[in-house]
C-alpha cells in the first residue's frame, strides 16, 4: 500500500522537525528549576516515543494534495497537531488512570514515582497536577509552534482558529466520553456522537482542513474534504476501540485488558448488550470496569463480543465508513496525484493496521 | 484614588462584552449533551461571578496610552486574559484541593457534588476530570477571542505568540509553586521567582504587552513598560499573600484559612521561620498544611507571623516593588494622560486593596 510507506516516511520527516524544536524550548526554559527542567525533558520524551504521526502526515498530504509548495515549512508546522497531541493524551491519561502510554509510564505515573522517590506526603495527587501541567504546556507549544511558522499571518490566524475550535470539539467529546460509563443508557448514537467529537475532529478533520486552509483551498472541495475526514475519522475510531481489545498488547503500547478495566463503552461492548443472551450480556455486567480483571475473565470478555457477532458488526461498521471516506474523496478530481492516493489509501489502512 | 473609579468602570464595559460572548458560545455548543450544556454553563458562571478584571483593564489602558484608538475592539479582545485566568484558576483549585472560588463551590467541587447527585460511583475524580475539562476549554476561547477579533492579522498573531509564551511560563511558575512546600530548603529567591513566573506575567505582563503591541509600539519604552510590570507584578503577589492571611474572608471569597490549610510557603512564611525564636517556628511547623486547623490556631500562625515583624517584612518589599514600578513607568513620557495616571495609581491601589 503506497499509503504505508508515505506514512513511514513522513514519520521521519515529522519527528526530525519536532525534536529539534522539543530540544530548542528545552534549552529555552532550561534552569528555572530542577523539576521544570525534569518536566520539560519528559515532554519531549513522551512526544517523541512513538505515534503514528498520522495527523501530521494529513495535514502535509492535504497541503501538497491543493498544489501548496513550501515543503519545509509544512514540515514543521505540520508538527502542532502532533503537540496538541501530546497535550491531549497527557490529559486522557489522567482521566481514564492510565499508567502506560506507547509502551512507557504515562506523565502523571513518571511524577507519581517521583514523588515517591523525593519521600514526599503525596505521590498520586501530585503525579496529576504535573501531568495537567505538562498537557496544559504542551497546548501552548502547539500555538506557538504556528505562530512561528513561516505562512503568511491571515493564513496563521485561520489556522489558530480552526484548531482552537477543533479541539474545543475533542474535548467535549472527552465529556460525552467520560460519562458514558455512568449512564443508565446509550445508544450507537451517543457512540458515533463520540467517536466524531472525540477523533474524527482532530485525527482527521483538524489536520486535513489546516492543510487545505494553507494551501488557499476556499471553494466547494472544503465541503467534500470535511465529509472524506468526519467518515474517515469514525472508521478509525471503531477500528481503534477492536485493537482495544483484540490487539497486540505490544504493539498497543499498553496491557490489552486496559479498556475492560477502565469499563470503556464502545460499539463493540454495547452490541453485545444489545445482542447477547442474558449470560452473555452477564459476562460484561460483571466484568466491565473491574480494575483486578484476571486473563481469564478477559478471554471471556473477547469471546462474548466474538460470539455475539459484535466484532464482525464492529469491522463491518468501520469498513462502511471508509467506504463513505472514499466515496466524498472521488468528488475531489486530482485523482491522478500521489497526494490524493494517499488520503485514499489512508483510511483503508488505517482500519487493517494492528497498531 | 483615579484607577479604583477606572477600575470600576472598565469592568462593567469588559463584563458585559464577556457575558455576551459566553452567552454565544453557550448557544454555539448548546445541547450535545445534557452534561456539556451544564458545563458551558458553569464555565459562563465561573468566569463573570466576580474578580476585579484587573488584567483586562491593564490591557485596556496600556493600548490607550500609546495611542490605540479602537475602543469597542480593544474592550472585546481584552476579555482574552479573563478566560485565560478562568482556566489558570480552574486548575489551579484541582492542585490545590481549594473547594471555594469567588464565594463559589470551584468547578471541580461542582462536579463531585454532580456525580454524588446523580449516584455516581466516583465523585471526587468526576469533579476533577470535569474541572480540567474546563479550564482547557477556557483556554481555548481565549484563543478564539484573539482570532475573531478585528485587529490586523500580524498583530494578532503576536498577540497569540505572546499570550502563548507568557501562559507557559505561568505553568512553569505552577510547578514552582506546587513543589514548594515538598522542598527541604527554599529562599526569598524561589518566593520572588515564584511571583513573576506565576503572577507578574500574566497578571501585568500579559495584558501590558498585549495592549502595547496592539497599538503598534515596538521601540525602546517596551523596556520601561516590562519593568513596570514585572515590579508591579511582584508587589501584586506580596499583597496577595498578606490577604491571603490577614484578609477579610467574605472578600477573599473562600475561607480566611485556606492559605494555612494549603501550607502555602509565602514570604511570610519564610520570614517567620527565619526571624521566628524556636517556639514561633514551631508553631508554624505544627499548623501549616493542617486540613483540620482551628480558629485559635489559625490565630496562632496570624500572631506569629505579626510578632515576628514578617507582617511588617512584606507589606515594606510590596511597597518597594511599587515604587520600583513607578520609577520605571516614570521613563515614560506620556504623564499628561489619564492613561499613564491610571497605570500609575493602579499598582499602588493594588497594595492597599482589600480585595
Amino acid at each position: 500500500m503506497v499509503s504505508k510507506r508515505l506514512l513511514t516516511d513522513y514519520k521521519k520527516e515529522v519527528e526530525k522537525y519536532l525534536s529539534e524544536y522539543l530540544a530548542e524550548k528545552e534549552s529555552e526554559y532550561a534552569n528555572i528549576s530542577e523539576l521544570t527542567d525534569l518536566v520539560n525533558h519528559d515532554i519531549t520524551n513522551f512526544t517523541l516515543r512513538g505515534g503514528k504521526r498520522l495527523r501530521a502526515a494529513l495535514l502535509y498530504y492535504s497541503y501538497k494534495l491543493f498544489g501548496g509548495r513550501s515543503t519545509k515549512d509544512i514540515i514543521r508546522l505540520s508538527s502542532y497537531v502532533e503537540l496538541i497531541q501530546s497535550s491531549l493524551l497527557m490529559h486522557d491519561d489522567i482521566f481514564d488512570n492510565s499508567d502506560i502510554r506507547r509502551g512507557h509510564d504515562s506523565i502523571h505515573k513518571v511524577y507519581a514515582k517521583y514523588a515517591k522517590s523525593q519521600k514526599y506526603p503525596i505521590h498520586k495527587h501530585f503525579g496529576n497536577v504535573i501531568g495537567i501541567l505538562a498537557g496544559d504546556i504542551a497546548c501552548q507549544m502547539a500555538y506557538e509552534v504556528i505562530t512561528t511558522s513561516n505562512f503568511d499571518d491571515d493564513k496563521k490566524v485561520k489556522l489558530i482558529q480552526l484548531a482552537a475550535n477543533k479541539t474545543t470539539d475533542v474535548l467535549y467529546g472527552q465529556i460525552l466520553d467520560f460519562v458514558l460509563p455512568y449512564q443508565k443508557k446509550y445508544s450507537e448514537d451517543d457512540i458515533l456522537k463520540i467517536d466524531i467529537y472525540k477523533t474524527a475532529t482532530y485525527t482527521y478533520e483538524m489536520p486535513i482542513m489546516s492543510g487545505a486552509i494553507l494551501a488557499g483551498i476556499t471553494n466547494g472541495e472544503l465541503k467534500y474534504l470535511r465529509d472524506y475526514a468526519i467518515n474517515a475519522g469514525i472508521a478509525f475510531q471503531i477500528r481503534d476501540d477492536v485493537l482495544g481489545l483484540f490487539g497486540d498488547e505490544e504493539k498497543l503500547g499498553k496491557p490489552a485488558t486496559s479498556d475492560v478495566k477502565e469499563g470503556k463503552r464502545t460499539l463493540l461492548i454495547l452490541k453485545t448488550m444489545q445482542n447477547g443472551t442474558p449470560s452473555q450480556r452477564q459476562v460484561l455486567k460483571r466484568y466491565l470496569g473491574r480494575k483486578d480483571l484476571t486473563l481469564e475473565q478477559f478471554e471471556e470478555v473477547r469471546k462474548v463480543v466474538k460470539d455475539t457477532g459484535s466484532l464482525d458488526y464492529s469491522k463491518a461498521k468501520s469498513e462502511e465508513y471508509v467506504k463513505k471516506a472514499q466515496d466524498a474523496l472521488l468528488k475531489i478530481d486530482r485523482q491522478n496525484q500521489e497526494e490524493w492516493v494517499f488520503l485514499y489509501d489512508i483510511v483503508e489502512y488505517m482500519i487493517v493496521r494492528n497498531i
